[in-house]
């Protein structure tokens, strides 16, 4: 089931995907639950939003990909590095990555983003299942040079706009082996699968869950493989993922 | 004025400390202003609570005081390094710090934290008091070994009870010269002054909005004077800020 959110010109709402109409929504599907109506709205019609707003924390998990750590000179870690992206650096589908002038190198990196359904603390691996509400779509935008000036991440990767995500959630994603794919402008930059994921989704769950209580509507980003490049003002960009869909965003 | 949050049985609610009573106030005086009503509670039969929940952010600045900087075997950064705890570590005087399996050496940081009154983005140096409602008191707490083990700082800094702070927000604090302290078990472990802050709050508040959309509430913790060290459990961690007031947390 793709879950969106969406505006057609009033408040925020929820539906599900149904050919290219919406199936709208009433409550808030990470928090309270949903029930379907009978009301159905036109996919071209309806705006498509962040599908969450985290009311806590995006977490966000480096060098997952060993192909992706090399590229950077690093070594493959023996555990989940983790670091946070802020709520305000969310935006949804077709929003403008705004780059910011303390930049001069800001760089795509296409991830899968996971979406916690519940409260969850110490989560086994074996029961990450019944803590996550699905799966998105997320671009861990970077200011590579900051990101080297300063040591630490929060600067680099939590400017406002640097966290893309959507353009829905899928409740039933199979992560095992999943095509995912960032373009620029159409050119293909990046190309992997999640297959190759270093520390799996149960995994990730589990560590993340040990050191923060998640909370509903909360994100884990789980890395990004190998091709990330710069784009600039003017230029697309766009990521993919298998089963779940595209997002794209233009740069200003 | 000194502005608690508190409960006495019941719902949080904020108060203006006078004397050893708190005038209650309708409102929540960071989103939408207040106003005080003729009731008042005994402090004394009032549990204080963490003076706000950040809805997106606690952002925090490493190395701003050289001698501590220098302490740990680093630099003066030219430029504010800054860092990212999640609003689920925050929690208010009296409950416990909660020591973390993974880690065997939990340390104290004092510092003194900003508290923002208004949605900011791109605030001038010089405009710094317009987006900012008052300041408290804060203890980074910090799982050493987990620092130097990931590199990045989110993980050692963002365990759930990490972020005490309290036990007010002074509105009017002069932040040029306040003794800030911090002691364990009563012995003084850290002793410094907000003078030697190498970037002052107006900076900081200009640095930090630049690149983040500061929202009410969210909170600015401006960095450790030298001294800090590890506690342990049962151990009672006070930082103090003179003109603010004294956080008190025990660990276990």
């Amino acid at each position: 089931m793709k879950i969106a959110r969406f505006s057609t010109g009033g408040d925020p709402r929820y539906g599900i995907v149904d050919g290219d109409e919406l199936v709208v929504l009433v409550g808030d599907p990470m928090f309270n639950g949903f029930e379907t109506t009978e009301e159905r709205v036109p996919l071209a019609g309806a705006k498509l939003l962040a599908p969450v707003i985290p009311r806590s924390k995006v977490v966000a998990v480096g060098r997952n990909y060993a192909e992706h750590a090399h590229e950077l000179g690093n070594d493959v870690p023996d555990h989940p590095i983790i670091f946070l992206k802020p709520n305000t650096s969310v935006i949804g589908p077709g929003d403008t990555i705004v780059l910011p002038p303390d930049s001069h190198q800001v760089e795509h990196e296409a991830e899968l983003a996971v979406v916690i359904g519940s409260i969850a603390k110490n989560v086994r691996a074996e029961d990450y299942a019944d803590v996550v509400f699905g799966y998105t779509v997320a671009n861990d935008v970077t200011a590579r040079d900051i990101q080297k000036l300063d040591g630490q991440w929060a600067r680099a990767k939590g400017y406002d706009t640097f966290c893309p995500i959507g353009p829905v959630i899928e409740t039933e994603f199979d992560w095992a082996d999943a095509r995912i794919e960032a373009r620029v402008n159409g050119d293909v930059r990046q190309l992997g699968t999640t297959a190759d994921l270093i520390f799996k989704i149960p995994e990730l769950v589990a560590f993340v869950s040990r050191v923060f209580t998640l909370l509903p509507g909360d994100l884990i980003l789980t890395g990004t493989p190998a091709g990330v490049s710069a784009f600039t003002s003017g230029q697309t960009v766009e990521i993919s993922i298998a089963g779940i869909g595209t997002l794209s965003n233009v740069a200003r």
